[in-house]
């Protein structure tokens, strides 16, 4: 299943892209962190904000990777796809979690992926506000603190009674069997907290949160992620247990005995009504 | 109705105190800050999470205020009343937001107030893993960022329909005219978030946040950021309008005008049921 494991190797030059990367994007974001923004919102029934902060982050991103890997393909939340068939494809959230950047709360982050034929092989989140860095260069995972110390990152192993859960918004559940699924993984778990957007994946990754349940995600907002998780032991998939080419339904775990577990609740419960 | 600003003074040597009480309790919490700690659960029929870092904290602060304000009283989450009938008592929340700290999000804080004959005059909330410190000395309110340079803050006016909410979880909302309640003013609102625990105050007292609705609150979880919210502008009541002096259903507002309409919808959403 995990095709990431079989061609596991580290790729230094890139890694050494997603720091200048996520360097070049922070330069755009920070002056604008805590300002009163003009706030567009991209969709018609929801609130879904984009903000210049976004903007001028993603267009820093790919002005670096157009100069230094014009073979590659972009597909960026908010400038979207540049020759996206190319066997080397970047994938780019400048800000994921805006709407907790907007309130100025520091749980947002830049994401960044490389994808080799569709699968992300390294990836890279920054959150400049608090300093902290998560990234996977393809073979290891890694987390640089405030103070710039770089350790080595891997997921725990946790029963289920004490497994610790997030996910962004329990609203992010709209059909009834995603919200059957959702309330009875909650069920199972000693405590799920909201509000953490990427935040909550890197905790995973780093051996603080268990699992994270989300839905309706683009292939953006988790294509970095999924290096930085699985090489820290952990497993990322969709609610089916299949690799998440597109996004959608999101079950990270930092335990994969407890990422099989929550696959079956998952399934069973969105199956049938009456058994929640 | 608001007792604090006729007698608006700045303490200096309470500020001094409650910067040194911040230094002693984060020394405590730090080093043991997304550790794998025991935690222990205070409640019976919920989650109510205390670690080793909550207890030394409070204990770390204790020490200091026994020895520097042996006249005070003291009202502390994790070892309770001392001398509480005293004209000046501390109220302490060693770490608002442990389930968040559990799962190793930057979003508790450590709360600190000096109350008079009740009322909350001089407040302190430190968050040291970001490096962040809001804080009132009894006539302004001060804000202290990650490199250490000091701003005075305040709150914003606001639209309603633009105005930012946040509450630290739904699940807080448990009877069926709070749920009313709340669903009536996130309505009302351009966006509700969740997971933010006392940094959401603050975020409100600096001008980024417009709105916090939350209910079960003690009052330790709620005095220090009382100062620091009124003397930047804004106001914090129960839902009725008025001071809360026990905790309890909390509503925060950075613009005045916004609060006195938030009562209206709240009390009218309790009341009648069909109309919200």
């Amino acid at each position: 299943m995990n095709n990431n494991q079989l061609s596991r190797q580290a790729r230094p030059e890139i890694a050494e892209a997603l720091h200048l990367l996520a360097d070049v994007s922070a330069e755009q974001i920070m002056p604008r962190f805590r300002t009163r923004l003009e706030v567009a919102n991209k969709a018609e029934e929801r609130f879904d904000p984009v903000t210049e902060a976004d903007k001028e982050a993603e267009r820093a991103i790919r002005d670096v990777l157009l100069e230094r890997f014009p073979e590659h393909g972009i597909i960026g939340e908010e400038f979207g796809k540049h020759q996206p068939e190319a066997e080397c494809t970047w994938a780019i959230d400048p800000i994921d979690g805006t709407r907790a950047f907007i309130q100025g709360m520091p749980t947002w982050g830049t994401l960044i992926a490389l994808t080799e034929n569709g699968r992300p092989v390294c990836g890279m989140m920054n959150q400049p506000f608090t300093g902290e860095r998560y990234w996977s260069d393809g073979a290891k995972s890694y987390y640089r603190d405030p103070a710039g110390l770089v350790t080595q990152i891997e997921c725990r192993s946790i029963t289920v009674a004490e497994a610790e859960m997030s996910t962004t918004s329990p609203d992010l559940f709209e059909t009834e069997p995603e919200i059957r699924a959702f309330t009875a993984l909650k069920q199972q778990v000693r405590q799920c907290r909201y509000g953490t957007d990427c935040y909550a994946y890197t905790l995973l990754a780093a051996g603080h949160v268990d699992v994270v349940l989300e839905t309706g995600l683009e292939i953006y907002d988790i294509a970095a992620l999924i290096p930085i998780i699985e090489n820290a032991g952990g497993k990322v998939t969709d609610w089916q247990g299949q690799f998440p080419s597109e996004g959608g339904q999101i079950l990270a775990c930092g335990d994969p005995s407890l990422h099989d577990r929550f696959v079956s609740i998952l399934n069973s419960a969105m199956a049938h009504p009456s058994e929640t």
